[in-house]
Parts: structure tokens; sequence; C-alpha cells
């Protein structure tokens, strides 16, 4: 009863770490077996899942959530058959345990590989969709590892019921419970005890609001993987292909602005023909983007509603029907502003002249770089993943979307006949 | 004049930035071509080098350097050879930068690749050995990266002459100087202003006594690979050839017991033959090597001139010719052992059993296990790697010996014809 936060980690940790060394020595096929379990168990307890949700969205309402935010938050059965059928996916890709990365058999008779294997513990921390309890809980279990799952406060009785029917079936399946533990305490510096813990956890994703993912990075003493924000910008190319540049501007902007691949940043090149800036601006104005402008684009484009951009305007995440604009004068100077502003997340070109493209793909240093293409597309499932456990703009181990594949490392195996070192 | 150590830092890390910009957008070719004129260079001024490295070696001698410590210090012209061809070894390797890590043409004509890029700017800091400067600086330029050196005061003089020529060499070959840079000052504390820069650095990598890379480790707020030490184990299985199991562990322990990747402790399965336990304490014995046993080795072999082995010899790296010797019931407590006691760099097993030798590959995780084979096999020219930057016993990016390929990251390229997503 007495237990302290120290101690409540301390068991999460050991029984994950535990855990963790049982999973390393199993076959793929048990480890999808326990997938498909949870699978069939979360659309089995649909109506439990239902009216548990509902106390968090009661609760919600109740605290002020957003209609948007509640809407996240929102489970339902068609919602739950999406959670399985996405659980399906991740066992259906490739096994990324076990693979052999490279091997050689030197002349004198030495073998040496080098296999994936798992990382072995993951300590997952996010906000709202509980959707991704399940998500994160198939990614490490098709690949291996035990996960501590964290999540949202206003998603607790959710989160609770999924973390309860997740290590049941996982259980059922003939693995330990504790691959995958739901931590149940709301307490915030739970957190920060279990982000002391590397000893038994070897990597941390947080994902959720920059401010979280800032706090955690601080208190870590466990690599972690993560973006901060996506700063995302389209630079449009003088030789922009008319017909389809608006259309890709508008999905870009406008098809899920809440999200971290939605665009922030318009880049026009000064050469850039004055019709094709009005035809995009034009889209984004009907589809209501507030246009923050800098002083030549809203002096070459006086027809529009334009705010005027400030400094901060370029380094801002919106998040909402915001987008800000301004002139380059050229690839460089775009690859420049780019370097200076962006956030390593998704960037983009419009361009028919393939040796520009491949100029812009060479230089920009972002973890996704797209040509004729909208930022939307920087995602696990769009990439073939599966599904993601996040997206990262750090440049060790994974970068971008993050599979099942990324929560491996490697072990060099060297098989000898009594070999000693000459 | 008046520079603070901070502005010096900004400075070096800034020239370091946009040097790694220049050097991405460039191909193999030409930065092998700057590796082979750092080669030629080298040996051509093999006279300056050695008188410059002579200036080490008297300040060394004097601060009471050890005979060893002066030995791994000195620069000859068979070694200033011996760097050269190790450049040329690096050059040799398959390219690191463009490699096609995967790719795909979704349905809707959308082609999604991910590719291999240079990590940016490497921060190397590393002690004593000055071919290590060369083989570092070459293997960054291999791999797109620019690379800030810091080694040794003791090796100061021969550092600073092997910098300039490395630097002349790379501007020779049409590349930007700065690509490679000696850190001139030998201010300790400049090293704690570089790694607080993390806008423009993007890896640190140290290499040296435990005490350095701790401080590193604690300091940066950059992302680090590393090892502390290397406690590697050897597990002798009842089922070890007699006829190769001695030769392997006196291979293991005695051939260079002064580095990470020498065995430290030896594990004798409690069913192994007596007589073989015999033979291997023979070889070591009579090599010269101190043996520090367990009160059942010390009971079961008492005809050696034992050490009674204290709790904290099970977790030190002695680097020099000590050995602790323990018995252990079976294969899971060997395992359960090394899990507690390793450091996650090496471990051997010598077995003739595969069944055997599989479970404890499977279940030992640590960057490289042996079988059968000697732990001092761990190290990047053994694994064809060219030359290794380090190893490393982290698991996130790299494991083990360190090649060029590990200095690099990926971009995802996605390329479309106005693709917007659904």
């Amino acid at each position: 009863m007495s237990e302290t936060l120290g101690e409540i980690a301390a068991r999460y940790a050991r029984k994950a770490r535990s855990a963790s060394r049982r999973l390393s020595g199993t076959d793929a096929a048990t480890r999808n077996a326990a997938i498909e379990a949870i699978a069939q168990a979360l659309v089995a307890a649909t109506h439990e899942i239902v009216s548990e949700n509902a106390k968090d969205l009661a609760e919600g309402a109740a605290a002020g959530l957003s209609p948007a935010m509640l809407d996240r938050l929102k489970l339902d059965p068609s919602r739950i058959e999406g959670m399985a059928k996405g659980l399906r996916e991740i066992a259906s890709q490739p096994d990324p345990v076990g693979r052999i990365l490279s091997s050689q058999v030197r002349e004198d008779g030495l073998s040496i590989e080098k296999v994936s294997v798992p990382l072995g513990v993951v300590f997952f921390i996010y906000e709202s969709r509980p959707n991704v309890t399940t998500d994160a809980a198939g990614l490490c279990l098709r690949s291996g590892n035990a996960i501590l799952l964290r999540g949202g406060k206003e998603a607790i009785h959710s989160n609770r019921i999924l973390g309860g029917i997740i290590s049941r079936a996982v259980a059922s399946a003939g693995l330990p419970a504790d691959c995958v533990q739901l931590v149940q305490e709301t307490d915030r510096a739970l957190v920060g005890e279990l982000l002391q813990r590397d000893r038994e956890i070897d990597l941390v994703i947080p994902r959720g609001g920059e401010g979280l993912i800032r706090a955690v990075a601080e208190q870590s003493k466990i690599p972690v993987l993560k973006h901060y924000k996506g700063v995302c910008h389209l630079y449009v190319h003088p030789t922009a292909d008319p017909l389809t540049a608006p259309g890709v501007v508008f999905n870009a902007k406008v098809q899920r602005p809440g999200v971290c691949n939605a665009l922030e940043k318009l880049l026009f090149d000064k050469a850039m023909p004055a019709r094709l800036g009005e035809e995009i601006l034009k889209t984004l104005s009907e589809a209501g983007v507030e246009l923050r402008g800098s002083d030549s684009v809203r002096a070459k484009w006086p027809a529009f509603a334009w705010k005027a951009a400030t400094d901060s305007d370029w380094d801002e995440e919106y998040l909402a029907k915001v987008l800000a604009v301004r002139e380059v004068d050229g690839l460089d100077e775009a690859l420049d502003w780019i370097s200076e502003h962006g956030s390593g997340h998704t960037e983009s070109i419009l361009c028919r002249d393939t040796a520009m493209a491949d100029r812009f793909v060479a230089g920009c240093d972002s973890s996704s770089v797209m040509v004729n293409a909208s930022t939307r597309f920087a995602d696990g499932g769009e990439y073939g993943l599966g599904a993601e456990i996040g997206i990262s703009t750090d440049k060790l181990h994974a970068r971008g979307p993050m599979g099942a594949a990324d929560l491996c490392t490697y072990k060099w195996v060297v098989r000898g006949q009594g070999h000693a070192r000459k």
C-alpha cells in the first residue's frame, strides 16, 4: 500500500524486462498468434469497450474537450473492427526478427553474420487516441519487444480495458502477460521514474504535443526516438505542373490540418508564373485557409485576404487551417530557408525539371522528401509499414515513419571451430 | 584574441556544418580521390610526421607514460605506410551513401524509396594512438560526413601535423578543407562547449577510458555512440572441444590483454570434465596470467596459484593479464550471470552441441556473440568493415564494430506526378 513511485516504476520495468527475455526466444508464429488473439478478443469485447469509452467521453465533455478531441477519443464498433484489422495488417508484414543483414564465411572458415534482434523493452508514451494502444502493442509483439504503455489521462478508462484485454489475449497465446503492460496510474511523476530505468528499458517513444515530448527527452536517461513538430514546407518551382499544383497544395494543407505531416509553409519561386500562384491561393482561400504572407507575396497577389506574416510565423506549427506564404529566389534559397526553419519532418517540391528535383532531394536534409506529391504521404500506412509507432526526425537508428522493423537492433554472430585471432 | 571557448566551439561547429552541406552533394569518386590524396600526402610527409611525433614521445617520457603507452603513441615510417594502407582499404569498401534500402512503386504510381545518406557532422573524441586520426577521417569522408577530431593531449604534436596534412589533401582534391578539422586547442572545457552544439553536430563518438566516455555521455546534448567497457565472458560448455578450447581461451586472454575485446571472465560449466579445466588453467598459468577464482574452482583445481575473487572482480575490466574464473550450473545460469555482469560487448561459448550453442546465441544480449571462437574477433577489421571508428554497446543505430556504413542514416524519397492523399 505504501509502495513509492520509484518502487512502482521498478516493478513495471522489471516485469517488462523479464517478459522481454522470454519473448526473445519465441518464433514469429507464436507472436502472430498472440496478435490474432488480441484482434479476436477486441471484437468480442466491443460492448464493454464502448461502455468504458463512454466514461472517458463524458468526463472529457465535462472537462471541456473540443468536439475534435472528443471525436479522436471515441470508440464505436466500426473503429474497434478497424483496430482488429490494423493488428492483422501488422501480423501480415514480413518478420522483422532474425533477418540476416549481412553474412560472410572467411577463408579461415569463420562465419560472421549480422542478425536482426528485438530491442528489448519499449516505453511508449502517448496522448488521446485509444486505437494507438493496440497498434503499439501489435508492433512490439511483432518485433519481439515487451512494451510499457502510458496513455493520456483523458483515455484512461478506454486504455485500462484495452490493456486488460490485450494482456489476457497475450497470455492465452502462451506468452507472458507482461509482454504488454498498461501503466494503470495517471500520476505524472511515475513517468519521470520510469525514464530513469535504463537498465531495463531500451527505448522511449513519446507521441503527442511538443511540450510532452520535450519534457520526456529532457528527463530521460534512456534513448528517445521522437519528432517535436512538423513544420512542413512545399516549394513551388517555376516548372511546377499548373494542372496538379493547386490540388497537391490543397491536399497537403486542407485534408487534415491537425496532423504533423500537414503543410505549414508555402514557398513560391520568384520566377513562378503569377497565374499559378493565383490558382493555388484561390483554391486555399476558398477552402477557408487563413493566409499569412510576406510583404512581396501580399504585394504580388493583393486580391486575397492576407494577414501580414510575423517573424514567429516561419517557425510555428499551426495544426490548423492557417498557412504562411513567402517568395524565395531560386532552389538554393529555398533549401537554405528550409535548413534554417524546417523541423526535418517532410518537405516537398513541385517541379517538372528532373535535375532540379534531384538537387532538391539531395540538398534537403529532412526525414521525408517529396517530389510532385503531397506532404500528407509521410505516414507508415502510406509507406507500406502496416502501421507506425511514431515518426522520427532524429538521425540515429530510425528516421521518418517507424514500423516493426525499426523496433529491432542487430547482433553480430560469429561461429568458428576453435578459431583464435592471428 | 579574446574569443571565448563558446565562440571557438561555435566556429568549429559551423564550419563543419557548412562543409557537410557541400560534401552531401559529392559523389563517391570525388570523396575517394580525397582519401587517396591523404594517403599519398602522409607518405610524402613521413619525415615531418616522425619529427613532430618525437616531441610527443619526449614529453610523454618526461611525464612518465608507461613503455606500452609510448609504444602506442609512436609513429615510424612503417606505421605511416600502414596508415596509408588503411585509408586505401576504406576507399575500397562499397559506397555506403545512396544505397536504396527499400523501394516500391504503388498501384497509384507513387514511388517510395528509402535511401542511405550521410549523418552530417561527426565529433570524434579519442585518446592516444595517432593512426586513429587518419582512420576516422577516412571513414567520415567515405560516408560523406564532416568530422571534428579531438585527440588526446599526449598526441597533440602528431595530431596537429596529421590534421594539417589531411585538410590540405582534402582541399587539393576539390573538397572543402573543413570537411576534416582537428581541434587545435587542448582545453578540456572546449569539449564541453562542442557537446552543446546539437544544431550543427549530429553524432558524438568518444573512444578511450571509461571516465572519458562517461563524462562525454553525461555532458552531451548530441546523441552519443559508445561502449563504456568490455567485460567479455567465455563460457565453457561440457561439450567443448578439448583440443581447441585451451588455445581459444589463451588467445582471448593473452594475445592482447589491454584491449576491450580481451577476455575478462571465464565461466566453467559444473559438468565440464575436470581434465579440460586443468588444461585451460595450465595454459593460462604458464603464460603468466593471474587467476582469481571463486571458492568452488579453487577447491576443484587446487594446484594453481589462485587469488580469491572478491565481489568486485566480477564486474571489473582488468585490461591486464588477470582473469576471474567461476563455475556455473548449466547454460541458463551462464546466461543469467552474463545478463547481470556483462557489459554487452562480446561473449563466447565453447560448445560442440549445436542446439545448445544456438540457445546461447539467442539468449545472450550482447553486440557480438561468438561460438567456438575467441572474443578477440570482435573488431571492424576482422568483420571486414575496412576499419572501425568505434564499437557500440548501445542498441540504437549501430551495434558492435562500426564502419563507414554506420555513419549513414537514410531519408525517404517519394516521387509522384501531382499525387494527393486519399
